[in-house]
């Protein structure tokens, strides 16, 4: 055993079990480096933010502008490091965001995590409540330049404790996608063919039903058309679909592919001419941007609603302006009518 | 009796009975103007369309430029007209639209309704489907001068019909809020007295109460902030609040006192000199007014959900544009202060 097990195994069930779970990890930390020993949650927040510091920094350098540094305490448990680069050379907004939270449970919540979850509890014997650690990084990036696409992207990993502070139940989530005002081929097939990669080294059936989940996600279902033109999204991948270490192996290779991916396609677009009305479309597209986040998001909605949630954290996702022009309509034939063709039919690209 | 109820009675149950609602409502029209004798329905219809047109013109009036009106059915039943006026010289966008809604409620619906409304169904014997009919008038008004207040308005009735045509279950709502990004207490005071005189000439109680309600629905949760300086709302006014031709003449008169209210309001402040930053802080308060109407406005949702809906007529109510920026607060003690102040502690206006 490592030396962090044999460490807690000697603490004594006693001792720990008069600390909550952000204190056991907060204690574990302090004594000893995150390894691969180590708790997930630990290594999950390690990593996220990592990557994070990574992120910021490779699209620092594209821009030429710093981002802002927020370090924020959520004082119900855990709390975040939000990056913002708003106003830029290249980006119009660029938000990269961690947060680590410790909460606990309430039975109902419980009893509705249990639909996918089977394990969180026993039928018979539901708690009143659980302790329970959700740690994630999530990023939107829109650029100024209208044929520069807004991306987003969001890793995720949640885990129930039991009473003795082992892992109960644990899930992982996460994906990524795009959301072109103009249409380029070779950024969406790019794009889809570096995810479809990391997805295949994992699982063959990974990319194909991930691809699909994203598409039926990010559907502004009262428009009938699709946000961008997708990428990956899952959810609740659990035991039932991969032991958690090779899972943990594939959320990495994700998050660690958006840089060689997306950073080649905002370096291709950021310098190419525009119009007035190229940008006025740009706009349009913005406010369905808005539309989807804050009317069909789930993580949005899950986000407002947490008490003690840091709401501008959570909205950094919405762009720095946007626009609603009623009725409007894409001329024929328009590159803007071809994009539009492409959200309300979504494409194989790879 | 009056000579429609004479023709109707003559007409026969078996015969009326294979109609629709929406198709006898058609036949009634088409062989008698409306009445005060006409079931409320048409009575309804005919006093929105016409406030409709008169409030069209008085803010083309305004305006300098005409609306756009478009006509249109659903095919579920019914339909509307909704006019907008768009990048005017005053006008950022004014939209004045009125729906009118024939349809069917669904056993589960009728059971949702009965809590509100005992007289919907007998709690022993709810039907398996209802037919409905709901018209309303919405208006929202967003000035281009940051100086002027955006305005809310709408006015609805809904009625279910009983399997032999005379009306049901019957309910009045709706009420007019102002949004101003710069506060002139002039401009609050001279709103909310106009909403107070016309709601103190049918009750004493409706203000206050009205008042209030209005100040807990036009409230963005998330930011613990008001949308804007409040007015009045109100739902649900039936038989057991008071008999319906008395919620009919203070659903006019409410309707009625817009025209005088807002045009003075908008007059005083479309020609005020302005900054650019005051149109930067216009803009900010404008996304804040895009967050209330997706994430918390009961009718949008409900509007968005609903099948066959016209989107463009619902998110008409959406500004031309609109910013978020990050972590933005306004200077100590600066008029932007002072507006968030009162949208955090609303006021008692008269």
């Amino acid at each position: 055993a490592s030396p962090l097990v044999y460490k807690m195994a000697m603490a004594g069930p006693l001792l720990l079990d008069s600390l909550t779970l952000a204190e056991r990890d907060e204690r574990t930390k302090s004594e000893q480096a995150v390894t691969e020993a180590s708790p997930m949650r630990l290594r999950m927040e390690k990593f996220i933010k990592e990557q994070q510091k990574e992120i910021v920094r490779a699209l620092e350098e594209v821009d030429g502008t710093p981002f802002r540094i927020d370090a924020w305490q959520r004082k119900e448990g855990g709390g975040g490091i939000t990056c913002v680069l708003q106003d830029g050379l290249v980006f119009e907004k660029a938000g990269v965001g961690v947060s680590v939270v410790y909460g606990t449970l309430p039975k109902p919540a419980i009893l509705k995590m249990r639909a996918n979850h089977k394990n969180i509890a026993d039928a018979e014997n539901v708690p009143d409540s659980l302790e329970f650690f959700a740690a994630g990084l999530s990023l939107v990036v829109h650029p100024k330049n209208p044929m520069a696409p807004t991306v987003h992207l969001n890793y995720r990993y949640f885990e129930t404790a039991n009473p003795d502070g082992s892992p109960g139940a644990w899930w992982f989530g996460g994906g990524s996608d795009l959301t072109p005002s103009y249409l380029f081929d070779e950024d969406a097939i790019q794009f889809h063919k570096a995810l479809k990669e990391v997805c295949d080294a994992h699982d063959k059936d990974y990319y194909p039903r991930f691809k699909k989940w994203c598409d039926e996600y990010f559907y502004n279902k009262h428009r009938g058309e699709s946000r961008g033109i997708g990428g990956i999204f899952f959810d609740d991948l659990d035991e039932t679909v991969r032991d958690k270490e090779n899972t943990f192996a594939f959320i990495q290779d994700g998050l660690k592919s958006f840089i060689p991916t997306y950073i080649p396609i905002i370096n291709r677009r950021k310098d190419m001419p525009f119009t007035e009305k190229e940008k006025e479309w740009q706009q349009l597209r913005r406010g369905k941007y808005v539309e989807f986040n804050l009317v069909h998001d789930r993580g949005t909605a899950f986000g407002l609603n947490t008490p003690g949630a840091r709401v501008e954290s959570i909205l950094m996702s919405l762009p720095l302006t946007a626009s609603w022009q009623y009725m409007h309509e894409p001329a024929p034939k328009s590159r803007e009518a071809r994009l539009v063709e492409v959200l309300k039919n979504p494409k194989e690209w790879v």
